[in-house]
């Protein structure tokens, strides 16, 4: 860490700051400058809290060089993660895995139906929402435990893991028995006391990035699941919210090779929120892979016309086996495969 | 609602769509035009979910016209609710307010202490953190129960009410019975699970904006709480995200006279957590009464430097005390005063 | 055209409005609804401006249903344009194209260098800045004439066509008699006395994105150059600016299918510029082949370390030949190949 | 500046860094540290520019402390400076200066009308656009020289000297000779060939902030004109583009303390453009002057529904006078006053 002081500073205040700092087990080298002297901090600076240096009057700038985040950081753990969900294997060198299925589960049929559709298409994993984050308090709010026991034995006829959101820590132990793969989703990246409550179970969690929040507030959310006890974290890329109109969010693959750069974590990525319009989805799910993503998670109805949430972005059955199929080709293309 | 059709889609979907639409209870009409015909819709169109109908083929737009929420729009209900926190009247054409408080409860001292200044400089209510929401789950988390605790002291102390972040509905029961206006932070704004919860409580609530979200979608949120059971909502303005880089957010004040149209409900400013900086917290904090604003809600710590959050946006009680003078001058000059 | 009217609006208000619009030659349709009115318009409302409707005080809203472009809309001009660049054909089902170069011609001896690198590595054309767009007054402003000059002869030298960036319309005729592609860099992209100047030559221009600009106004800026007198326009995608602080701008993929849904003009991808980091424009460059760029425009230098602008983007030719291959296998799985 | 090293980076390398910083006159120190060994370097870093320390392999890192601007920078020039427009001073601690008039000049009776009201409200200075910026090809483009000869007719028949924008530096000459402060308007803050352009006038120029752009990179479009020989530059805020859709662009007031902390150059503001809706360009004039602006530039027009562009934006004459009324109360509270 790199603390710039004032030009002016009183020669007094820079001690208590130097001293301060030396207390908290840092050793400091001042370094001068014509118009800013700089301290070099060397220590534990990930656990600094750079708004309280800031706060001194004589600094005026303080700057991060070490990343913030141990746990989830590539420096400390150089290979791959690869996580097991019920079997099967994401990261590292394995194949792409295919998510497949409806945003929500709206009853029993509909479940089965599109399961049944998803697995035939290539998915390995079925996705579909139960709990529902939805903008206004008149949307229908999903079917919640009744949907995790739709989704579930939808799940089992198959043969199909499960997808599905966790809203609140209260259903955690619902999710530990019946969900294979949780999911936090954008509007809770941030919700500090759900993710350590996730530190309670080993499932795997599916960790959306939230519409505003950079990449490293995402990894720092990781880090909080990570150092709560439960190390198995998978990043998915659901688009970042900015000015243009014709999208939903912003896609951001450029997220892909970064965190695979400052993390050892798989990343997934979500065309369906991202874009929000079916007509974009297959052309983004082969960006992504080409750009490296472990899987795509996708959604997926036999009816989007009826689907009770967000119909606009859903790709019927055999739009999505054309692009399941076009995927292939990308991640053959690339030696790596398709689950 | 306003539903615009393809240029070439087939007149079968079309009709498919028209007698979904008003098998729904909307009336329908039909307008023709070179490119586009356009369907109007005439009905309860609040309830409708425009994502299902994008989901027709037939469909190129869907446009709402009427607003999306109802309990907190102004058009029905035209005059200014005004907000009772333990006997202090926020909203209408009440004086403005002065919130001030340190950003975290850290120990009996300090917490009594800053009270004492914050009261003496003018504030009437007192903030303090307990439960915090930390980017890194290396940094102080906050004194919680114990928190809250020591808030409540302070407060009864110097005879203010007090407001503090609630972050999990599982608390809820301790806020009932110790705080007096419960504020949910930006990053649980759509925490629809803790919106919802909030309905057992006939608390105030002061409800912070999310860093990336729409006024329009912030309405939605006060409508959730509104719609469970509890009326008593206040919004607090605390700045978006941007790409400027000299401060932590944008301030918003905009969105002052645009709440102040579309809802009945009170407006309070944050300078601190806008602006990130101490400096600028004065002439934003004059400019949001200056834009119609309710109240302030403001840091104060005497001893920002050792602050354990946020030092580097609290003002010295000595700087809290020439702000509540500038303050005065505005609110004084606009016949509206300061409490 | 879809114009809301506000609830208790005077009716004769309203009568003039419509007056208005038929005056304009609007047929116009008055739907009834329970909230507010609807007036449907059919007739040429690309011609017409929307914030004049507004300034109504009976208008609640506006929306426009039709696109306003009109020469560069696909709806009109179903097949892909495909855009000859000095015998290089861009777009349709052509094989990408990729076009490489450092940011600055330096020098003459650094621009054949690099020229023969990227040549040999498997560009079809050079690009090299002579007119520098740059931040600080105090930063290489490019070598001007003499880089265009020294551009011309190492794109002969190596039979490369060349591109480059046009700042000035007095520019213009120098651009005309050397430059293959013209490119309009993204801060002109608003830059109207430009893009109407364009119109007088015939010369393909490379249309950046602006940083902070919708796709709709990009669209409207290649409108722009069409309505002038040239038709010969390639959009290049260059990342938008957002919160994001990993990357120098957020690259937006999306656009790709976008501009291919609703325009029938060839799509160039810039992953230099977008990530602002050599270690990201491999991927990113894949990624964009695969969501059908019709080519890539990347910045290359033999000694980056000491390149005078935009070093931490370029790659080394080693790099760059890398690259090739990594694009040439997404390309040809794809079966369109590399040219 | 400091330059972070790479944790493994070969000493070799470094060693050509530093050499390569010597040789261009930088004092360097090294300072050690665990993860990231750090440089810190002294010297003239305005003009170093840090991609091109980026491009070295072994760096981590480039952070500028020291502010890229000098001319502009209030810490080499303490004092405000006070721009005279025509004898009218803007900034330091003379009073606010009042800009009204229409978005375009349509036609002499036009202008001649809103001259005379804006006067009467009391309007110290006339706006009015000739050349005007429009996203389409079809709108309205302005009455250009004929426009500027009837502004300056109207300004002489008012006594009310004239804001106009330039939009291409070949129309200069007749802007030196007609308009008394020339506005640069947001599409053209990085048009770096007109700003050196304006070096050659001594005429105050009104420097609007980009649409997309930092305060820091506004600061370098002032620098570049002070560079270029001109010094009277007049900052106007004029909102940023963000996801919210109330309004057209968020207005920035933060920025207004900013610029006065950073440099001594005055700050106008625009609430006109920034809402976008003439409905909240009062409050928000309000809340401009208590935060400190130097001045605002306000459209006005007798008749927005007719007006040939952002009739949505404008204000009758009646509430241009009753909001000069409010702003007075706010000025006159602090002392200031309006002119």
């Amino acid at each position: 860490m790199i603390i710039a002081l004032n030009k002016n500073a009183p020669e007094k205040e820079i001690e208590l700051l130097i001293r301060d700092l030396r207390q908290q087990g840092f050793q400091v080298t001042r370094v001068p400058s014509k118009h800013h002297d700089v301290l070099g901090l060397d220590g534990e600076t990930e656990l600094l809290d750079e708004k309280r240096i800031k706060a001194y009057e004589c600094v005026h700038e303080v700057q991060r060089i070490t990343a913030p985040y141990k746990l989830a950081n590539r420096q400390y753990h150089p290979e791959d993660s690869v996580i097991d969900v019920a079997g099967i294997k994401i990261g590292g060198n394995e194949p792409v895995v295919l998510i497949g299925g409806p945003c929500s589960v709206e009853n029993r049929d509909q479940i089965f139906t599109i399961a049944e559709q998803v697995k035939h298409a290539g998915a390995v994993m079925l996705r579909g929402g139960a709990y529902k984050p939805r903008t206004s308090p008149y949307a229908f709010q999903g079917l919640r435990s009744e949907g995790i026991h739709e989704l579930a034995e939808a799940g089992r006829h198959t043969q199909l893991p499960i997808v599905s959101e966790l809203m609140s820590a209260e259903h955690l132990e619902e999710f530990e028995k019946h969900v294979d793969l949780i999911q936090i989703g954008a509007r809770n990246m941030q919700n500090f006391e759900l993710l350590k409550a996730l530190g309670k179970t080993k499932k795997p969690i599916l960790l959306k990035r939230g519409m505003a929040n950079t990449i490293e507030e995402w990894i720092m959310s990781a880090e909080y699941i990570i150092a709560s006890g439960n190390p198995n974290v998978i990043f998915c890329e659901r688009g970042i919210r900015t000015f243009e109109k014709y999208t939903r969010n912003t896609l951001d693959l450029t997220s892909i090779p970064i965190l695979k750069e400052k993390t050892h974590l798989p990343v997934v990525v979500d065309p369906s929120h991202s874009t929000g319009d079916y007509r974009y989805v297959e052309s983004m799910s082969m960006a992504a892979i080409a750009a490296g993503a472990d899987g795509l998670i996708i959604e997926v109805h036999h009816n989007p016309e009826c689907a009770l949430s967000d119909g606009s972005q859903s790709l019927k059955p055999e739009k999505f086996e054309k692009l399941v199929n076009k995927c292939r080709i990308i991640a053959d293309a690339l030696e790596r495969g398709i689950r």
